[in-house]
């Protein structure tokens, strides 16, 4: 069947997600909402996503011919999980157009390329240092100081594959925590807050970024998001124009997601890049409950071609995740006035894992 | 499998949903986000809720073998379309149990019988006659007077089967217009508006109405609803004391459209109720774009024994129907700041059919 890829795309056109995941069905739900047809790819697993898309492929990211009939049977194809294999996206963008465009990943999926990235468009990030080997880690060390953050360079998420290295921490147990895997040594960034900004942008170039978030994180894993972030006026415009500069380097098209840290010298507020998630983030989850267009919708419309949603909230909020068996407590919380609730219907209900959320949303009178 | 259908449901639980249209899809989407499985059951057909649920069933409503076996796959089961066979829903309470109840089917798919039942609540309903054959016509006709309208009993719905009768319209016309159906025959009321009241109620009893809704109709069919209606407080209260008075008699669970006409006599409104739609209800979409909980999660709230939702709504809007191509303006829509899109999916675009709506919020600065 021959296939009209050019933006903007139709309604009844074809999105392919790769990933199947709580992110993959939100975008999935989005995307039927404005006429469009999804198609979901994963591996085999507790695939929340399938449930509620057109068609669904569940094949290994290794898999080429799985790949070419899934690239074939879509119109554009975006991705819900960051550390998809680059070879996976560039064999698909050959035949249908990935994204954000699979350069991305091969910035983010490195800690050391995305740090080197960043800064050298003069974003601010923490000092860091590559690490290969446990001589090197010694090197880094001396370079950056304590306390530090020893990180795999990669498949790094919800804080697994870090060490903290404070005074007299022993650098090959360390070193051997993180599986002795090629790594990168951040300089420790006493922040007063973590915030994030999620933003979109299109193809056209034009940038909408929601309202920044205040996070806070519990053994590396996001607990909760507030909005607004208690920041000065020029802090949020520098959040914006940070998110703005990496989205325009990037050539991005889609929602990213921009972690942060605050800092506080003298009444002075600085931000600093963490990292940047190229997708639709946790932190943004609240955007269902509080904004017009959701992060998902505007996601799905950046990629399509569609017009930008404005991303004013029409009302404060707090968004919680609700991890392993918190997710019991949903049929409670919806008894709450401006709790709004989600359950992502994973089968498997294990210690940590994220189930679901719930936005209380500040009630005007 | 042995299921446990008591209430309140679990998360993962399955909610049936017979009839596979927008209603159906926009149930379905409701139900997984609070984690609940969804099966639907539709004959064949453009059925666009198919696709965001977890099952489906194909077949007609007089297949008994897949009734059953569809009964038997849920916890509990629900209708999206008010026509759907009382036969096929006491063959299903039988083994699951369904809500609404079919018993208000009995009174719903029967405009004689939906008729007497409200005005025997003594809630004000216009004058009306039952009309079996042409004879019947004309003495309805001098009871009544004229002008009049003639509707078939059973399976009208978006002003189909429906026939004016003025000075000078000849009977036997007007009968064979109709189908020389089964008939009623309801004086015409000079309204001044339509309106309508979207309620749930829940098996304990509790009672939650949104905002009033102000209604414009073309040919018969929805074109736009207002929120919040141009209404006194006191004619507000009168339009939920009606809805909340119906819900209780028929020991209703779940949500229903409770469509009224308001007349101005000398300065005093006064509400008639035109009909009653046992379902979620076309002119409660705007809910999804400007209330916390919108109708389809409350229905599914009140169908599994969870808490009813907060009705408040958080902006005025206004929600237009998108009608045959004009579903094709969907993407120029999207650029509005404040309009909310929604596209059924639907593959087939006929003239006057429903193909998604848009919800215009006035935004507040």
């Amino acid at each position: 069947m021959a296939r009209n890829r050019t933006l903007p795309l139709e309604r009844g056109a074809t999105i392919g997600i790769m990933g199947g995941g709580q992110l993959g069905r939100m975008l999935a739900m989005a995307a039927a909402r404005l006429g469009f047809r999804t198609h979901i790819y994963a591996p085999a697993g507790d695939n929340p996503a399938f449930a509620v898309a057109h068609a669904h492929t569940e094949a290994g990211f290794d898999d080429e011919a799985a790949l070419k009939a899934f690239a074939g049977s879509c119109d554009v194809i975006t991705y819900e999980w960051e550390n998809v294999p680059v070879k996976a996206c560039d064999l698909i963008d050959g035949i249908c157009p990935v994204r954000p465009k699979p350069d991305v990943l091969r910035v983010s999926q490195d800690r050391v390329a995305e740090k080197t990235y960043i800064s050298g468009l003069r974003i601010p990030v923490p000092d860091f240092h590559p690490v290969a080997s446990l001589g090197e880690l010694g090197e880094a060390v001396s370079h950056i100081g304590r306390p530090a953050v020893l990180k795999t360079r990669r498949f790094g998420y919800d804080g697994k594959g870090q060490a903290r290295i404070k005074d007299g921490t022993d650098l090959a147990a360390a070193f051997a925590e993180i599986g002795e895997q090629p790594a990168i040594l951040e300089a420790f960034v006493p922040f007063e807050r973590e915030v994030s900004v999620i933003a979109a942008r299109d193809a056209t170039g034009t940038i909408a970024c929601f309202d920044i978030a205040e996070n806070v994180h519990e053994n590396g894993i996001l607990r909760s998001s507030t909005i607004p972030a208690k920041l000065k006026p020029r802090t949020a415009t520098q959040g914006r124009h940070i998110a703005a500069t990496l989205l325009d380097a990037l050539d991005y098209v889609g929602v990213i997601g921009v972690e942060m840290f605050l800092s506080v010298k003298g009444g002075e507020e600085s931000l600093m890049v963490n990292e940047i998630a190229p997708r639709v983030h946790n932190s943004g989850h609240w955007t269902e409950a509080a904004c017009h267009v959701p992060q998902f919708e505007q996601h799905i419309r950046a990629i399509t071609g569609w017009p930008l949603g404005d991303t004013r909230r029409h009302s404060d909020c707090v968004m919680e995740n609700l991890l392993g068996d918190e997710i019991e407590a949903t049929r409670g919380l919806t008894g709450i006035p401006g709790a709004v609730v989600h359950d992502y219907g994973k089968s498997e209900v294990r210690a940590g894992r994220k189930m679901g959320h719930v936005t209380r949303l500040k009630l005007r009178k």
